[in-house]
């Protein structure tokens, strides 16, 4: 059966879900804006006390500790645990891990807790892997192609769909020995230039796990052809926003009217292919 | 006598007040963009030891807990108190009142603390009257009619002019037994799809409010029709940018662009309508 | 020996330096589009747990406490001391300083710390220096013209090069009793209508220190010229963005994409004029 791309991007629109995210404080308008752009609702707060309370309300949760202070981390916590115990999806971003100890610490331990999925620049997927060295800051040092094999261990270990973002993202699902790997191509190369365009997906990728299940919570979509859709949605706005641009600031404003007026048969001309793996041996990692 | 919105226009533009807000990471860019926008001054500071202290300096305040953190919120109670005791103009948003129990606590402490202007959108109006179960983040789930007499009895228990924001807004005045009761209509659809469109327009009501006192703090315009004037820019500036946006990323450009080019006569093409009512028995609230 | 800013500019872009922002929430996310359409790295993080092992992997660093928290404080504690320790460049933000006591009392502990550069407006340069009462907020009450003496002082104080910004920039390195004034003109009227021109010009400036230093920290160009690029570049790209930009809002985008689009030979194009004074007496102060 084929990935039927335009049906998740509708169902997206018409759940709207509610997602909260646990995020840097550089990238909170933009991804906030991404999420009101396609039809999602943002909510931002990072106070422990309330953020458990608020993750039964939400529909989806990102975490990202970017500029994580004390009250957020432990706001993040609250968040997970909320989503754990509800089985709500949830979306990992671990920017910088491998580069800084403390964050890496608190990466790591929030990985354990089963996100649903991992998103993350080639850098921090072999970080976060146990391979390489992670990146210095928000830039990428690792090519997705050289990282597949981490991501792949990975998600083995963690449970999670894991997503590397690059010039062709991967997303890779792995359950027992059968691999399975997509390829999304597309975007612009001033999508980099634009601070938020990564973090932002994690946000956009909660949306679309959120809007793929029921009230009750059961799944009407895989969490690996969610992902694969918002990584579509990117890439198809990049795509269409690389068209008008002038720059990076041209460019951000035109992306995210893209995302807003990307309409459900166009997901059909994103650039996925999928194919199916035998896993392979990571133990050298 | 007429409401001379020109005329207060003209004012905020002489005055440039300086604005402190105390607000949520995610809108603080747009907000202080937003009040630069119309010849305001915009400060920001979340430090205890320095709110109370620069709050003495601010011609006037906006309190808005979105991602209140423990030293925002000991620097919303210094800058609150310092307002008290000077008589200086504030405006309380109390984003996702009755959500969270933490915050609802904190932004009903705020409210018994007499803002000058309390501003949401009708879920939140509607909780802080303790009708309704408040929002779930930036989305109104009750449209503005619905909440017009919970919003009255709000402005009779605080004191405060209520703002509600909506498709068409209400901003409401309770004098005794007199419900004095503005609608401001316009704006555009695309508004609640760009992140702040809310937020900042309590930044703004903070402007208006400053800048319609004499430097002895005099009033030389009631709260009530500097409010309607912050309310009416806003739209103003909002159905001039829907004539030109592609969506919401373009939409936010041309909107800040609207508010900065808006003449002061153009403030009578706004769509006001005023009425004087009898306060209702609100008592079943 | 004439400046060749079009040659600073080119190493700009061929170091691609990794600059650390500790820097206030407002101008993150602006701060941080500046570096990427220059062709820097930005990273924000204000953990005191991480900042210290960070700033080892910086090329530079830019201090701003307009939004500091205890935290965020405590991470420039420890970037600044790495910084010191390896001879990383620095640029301190004295934001505010002289209008609020807390504050001022951490940048003057700050501008102890002997910074590479330290630029503000007029207003804020003149209380660093102990003279004049500083600002209120990001408005700037004195002229450029008017602080020079005062930016002398602090230049010989400190060590550092003081960069005043305003309607014709100056920056100023003091050796012995020989000052060095470079004034640069340029820009536009709309920029200090845009929040984050002043404090993403702190950033731009660091990304210039650091590139015109050897990966052994030798200097290849002195960090006066560095300092006078950063502006230069500046200027250069508001006036472009001057040219169609309708408002605030449209000139903010426009302004990105200048940064972006700026060849190195436009460089060239700057209103610079370099002079060298004898040291006043500045006793005075």
């Amino acid at each position: 059966m084929a990935l039927d791309l335009a049906a998740l991007h509708a169902r997206l629109q018409a759940a709207a879900p509610l997602i909260q995210n646990i995020t840097n404080t550089v990238v909170q308008q933009f991804s906030a804006n991404v999420l009101l752009a396609v039809g999602a609702a943002p909510a931002m707060l990072d106070h422990e006390a309330d953020a458990g309370q608020f993750a039964r309300l939400a529909d989806g949760i990102l975490i990202n500790f970017g500029t994580a202070t004390n009250q957020q981390l432990l706001a993040a916590d609250a968040a997970i645990r909320v989503a754990r115990e509800l089985g709500k999806p949830w979306v990992l971003d671990p920017v910088s891990v491998g580069v800084i100890d403390f964050r890496t610490s608190r990466i790591r331990q929030a990985a354990e807790s089963r996100p649903t999925v991992i998103r993350g620049n080639a850098s921090e997927i072999a970080a976060l892997a146990g391979q390489g060295a992670g990146g210095r800051g928000v830039d990428a040092t690792d090519e997705v192609d050289a990282v597949l094999v981490a991501a792949m261990s990975l998600a083995q270990s963690t449970g999670a769909v894991v997503a590397v973002s690059g010039a062709r993202d991967a997303i890779v699902e792995v359950s027992g020995s059968t691999v399975r790997l997509a390829r999304v191509g597309g975007g612009h190369a001033l999508m980099p230039r634009v601070i938020g365009t990564g973090c932002s997906l994690g946000s956009l990728t909660a949306a679309y796990l959120a809007a793929q299940r029921a009230p009750d919570g059961t799944r009407l979509t895989g969490d690996f052809d969610a992902t694969i859709a918002a990584h579509a949605h990117f890439k198809l706005a990049g795509e269409m926003a690389g068209k008008t641009a002038a720059g990076p600031g041209s460019f951000a404003v035109a992306f995210v009217d893209a995302l807003y007026a990307l309409a459900s048969e166009r997901m059909a001309d994103a650039d996925v292919r999928i194919e199916v793996r035998e896993m392979p041996d990571t133990c050298g990692l």
